[in-house]
């Protein structure tokens, strides 16, 4: 199967990337992030989550950052609401995207969601019933759809029936989570294959960590099976909670990189996708988790 | 073309890896990483180079390296040697196998070699003849494969006419370097393509760098080429020296674990590996620059 000329990038480091910071991050400079990002040339950013502040104190600001946002622009600012409550919540703010958050894991749905998958998609039916009712998209994510941090592997086939479960109830897209980053490309390559035969794979999005450094192998092993739309997270912001101290998501900034030389076009420009690494990375104090800004940032001081 | 069913890893980490390192690591802990690497599985491990310790002021024990090692045995030890003078001195420490270290870049030749291309492989000639008639194996390399630090892209022709001549002077193999990391997929792909014009697929090597985060995709890349043969560092030791801060060698032990992930044996233990890398860092001081070894040990930490 032929490279895809054109892939979608779906920015998740203000929401998926900041979501674990344990320092308050001021609305201010999670705003500026979000417009530094658009300004680049991304078309899908992933802003806050709905979720109670007792749970997610970095979200606690949901409603400010929406109300910063020109959210009936080109821009599409999905936000993460993990039941009907936050969906009300993300409605009065005026969202027109929302993702909900599934698992492949039994044990991980009943640790993150506190409910079994079944019972997870049967809730989420009625959000996004709700949600499409008010004219609102839906995106749907797969988590631990290569491994799970307490079962380890995880059946592809599982994968594939949570998947077309999300589409069923309405998701537009459904991303597949390697959330703890142990896949590679041989394994993410079948399972890209299985969850094909239940939904279209241009409605299927990659979602990949690099806590084991597979992240871009497995993207251009998907590219190579049609897959178009991959979510990634500028400054590779977000750590891995299951391995602290480990990298979270696959950086935007090494994403773009190995694209551009791929001749494949996303409508992102790298320096000023890089410059908003830097932005962000100089506002948490500390060193960006992307080894192009590394690198390109490490010449820059070299040539001055 | 199929992935390989089975790949040879080339361990540079004690010669490319720490030839950088501005600390003296004392000859001990340098034999007792040699060690561990060859008890993990690896079968080619580059230990030292014969230059003037004025210029390399970190392989002066070289000769001390290669006392510590059983030169006869099963482990192929290969030391780096710029000239007739740094052969002699190998020889007689007893070498078995050198590498001769070329550029397709003139300006990276002119300032690395002092010498133009075309005048730097006459110099290999006479000492790969000198080595061949002591039974002494060679092998190659060609840096700035895919980019030079001072000239950017550098055309795949030149970087094939280069390889061509170091096979015709004995080289039994030849590596590409990706010296700066600069490459992606399909320039990498390109570049292999146009290579095993004039060198067989076999008789090469992929020598990448990850300071743009794009070595394991690169290897990914070219393994579907028909690339079976690899060098790497444990740990991911040896910076860029045209980046510093920034990453170098790809990590040996994120290459073995994609690697195992597909299917493909190498003979290598990850385990053991993963704790010849722990060793070196903590000799070093800092932190491990494989993504493998930070999730692993985190993951540890995180169970115990």
């Amino acid at each position: 199967m032929p490279r895809p000329e054109r892939v979608k990038l779906v920015e998740v480091g203000p929401r998926d990337g900041l979501q674990n910071e344990s320092e308050f991050v001021p609305t201010a400079v999670k705003l500026e992030l979000i417009r530094r990002l658009a300004a680049a040339g991304l078309q899908t950013i992933e802003v806050t989550s709905f979720v109670s502040p007792k749970w997610v104190p970095q979200m606690a600001d949901a409603v400010e950052i929406l109300a910063g946002l020109d959210l009936n622009g080109a821009v599409s600012y999905p936000v993460l609401v993990p039941n009907l409550k936050g969906l009300e919540g993300a409605l009065a703010a005026g969202a027109r995207e929302v993702a909900l958050f599934a698992a492949a894991s039994e044990t991980f749905s009943q640790k993150n969601l506190n409910c079994s998958i079944a019972t997870s998609l049967d809730r989420f039916g009625e959000v996004a019933s709700a949600a499409l009712a008010k004219g609102v998209r839906v995106r749907g994510y797969v988590s631990c759809a290569l491994g799970c941090p307490f079962e380890g592997p995880i059946a592809p086939e599982i994968v594939a029936k949570v998947a077309e479960q999300l589409l069923q109830l309405g998701a537009y897209e459904i991303s597949l989570g390697d959330t703890i980053g142990v896949g590679t490309p041989a394994a993410t390559q079948s399972l890209i294959d299985r969850v094909a035969e239940k939904v279209p794979r241009e409605r299927l999005a990659g979602h990949f960590h690099d806590t084991y450094g597979q992240a871009l192998a497995n993207i251009l092993a998907v590219l190579e099976r049609g897959i178009a739309t991959f979510d990634s997270s500028v400054a590779g912001l977000g750590g891995c909670p299951y391995a602290p101290g480990a990298t979270g998501n696959v950086a935007s900034e090494d994403l773009l990189y190995m694209l551009d030389g791929l001749g494949i076009q996303t409508g992102v420009s790298l320096p000023e996708l890089v410059a908003a690494g830097e932005f962000i990375s100089q506002a948490l104090g500390r060193p960006s988790n992307s080894r192009v800004a590394t690198a390109l940032g490490c010449r820059q001081k070299t040539t001055e």
